[in-house]
């Protein structure tokens, strides 16, 4: 996947703590409403309902270097950075306009209804690309 | 005001708990986005740097009938019930497609800096019509 | 029960906004908790995994007279104000010392796994008085 | 500091998702609480009112490894791993009795009220030791 998946997020009242600025753990929230878009909710519910197959974050990091404010609509930039059987890793930046908030990278595996590993799910791996 | 602002939200994981269904609490978020939208988010901010003028909720007031889950796309249908020089109260009911789930009454208030209570801006009740 | 159940809640960053005040919607998640150290969490625990029975808010209520503040100890006094087979209405304020901050009013009841309406449990019931 | 400071944690509905498990971004928000009172509240309260010094997460990486559930209560156990005049590194394991749950490391800086980096209070490095 060569282009960015964007998902936008208005910035409320909710995101921000009393230092004006989004709360950070705020962060991972977008980047999660991003990668269900990016994954398709309706097959993420299909597989939890019918095989019982839910996707876990199992790393994520973030490097914070400007802070959203209330009234912003920010960007989040998604790309697959690598792909293996059992984990996806995902490139999750944060922008406003051109200017580079937030750089976040969150690696995600799939457990069963017994949270044991299991292979990524073919459905979503060929909606990937 | 005789038809109802709709503010449509998607449910992600941070919206639900355990139970399966979304946390009660989050229905106060929705209401809140909803009327920042119906307000004006970029007027809610001038006047916030501006003149130091401020919306805070005085009461709200829900009842829970049905539970909205992972995936649904619900609407907020906002209207303003009430008004006065000093307060506004709103009629937020959430729905899924035609169904019920969720019916709340919030009643705001203007505050200034200091927290003291100021009259409604007229910029705001103009758009309210 | 004539004495209020005391739960203290420490507000941290992730409990205000950009106001500076604790953002509305998170005293109905002091007040669950309250409500949670009230009925017995190893209780509510059991209920739900043995029985499949689970506590739901079916109506809140609040009016907000004062906010708190990053760094507050606020307390949430919970009384049990009626009761019947199928609900209990707890009265839920918050106080910062002796300072009325918040009025609330919440109303539970019983649902099984398919959340059909039960009888409230009677281990729950008796812990209440 | 050789000896992890200890805050603990009760998992209430407000902090699981519909897996059934903590949501992975509020590990976050304990993260921040255990800091809070390792730094101080009091002295965080007061730097900012009235020197209009606050930290601010630069960086924060975690590794899930197990979920924590409704009911349990963690412990999040933390150490300075490294400081300079600019930051402290903080490393943040959560724990469910001897079970490690959540690996953790966060990065921190301080700002002034125009967001610019400032060194770090000595009053906050003096009570770390």
């Amino acid at each position: 996947m060569t282009e960015a998946h964007v998902h936008r997020v208005q910035i409320y009242y909710e995101d921000t703590d009393h230092s004006g600025l989004v709360y950070h753990a705020n962060y991972l929230k977008y980047f999660e409403r991003a990668r269900e878009h990016l994954l398709g909710v309706e097959e993420l519910v299909r597989l939890l309902e019918e095989e019982g197959v839910g996707f876990v974050v199992y790393k994520a990091a973030m490097t914070f270097k400007r802070g959203a404010v209330f009234g912003d609509t920010i960007e989040i930039r998604t790309q697959v950075k690598s792909e293996s059987d059992y984990r996806i890793v995902f490139s999750q930046n944060v922008f406003r306009g051109e200017e580079l908030l937030v750089e976040g990278q969150v690696e995600m595996v799939c457990v069963d209804a017994t949270t044991k590993l299991v292979k990524l799910p073919v459905s979503v791996l060929e909606r990937l690309g």
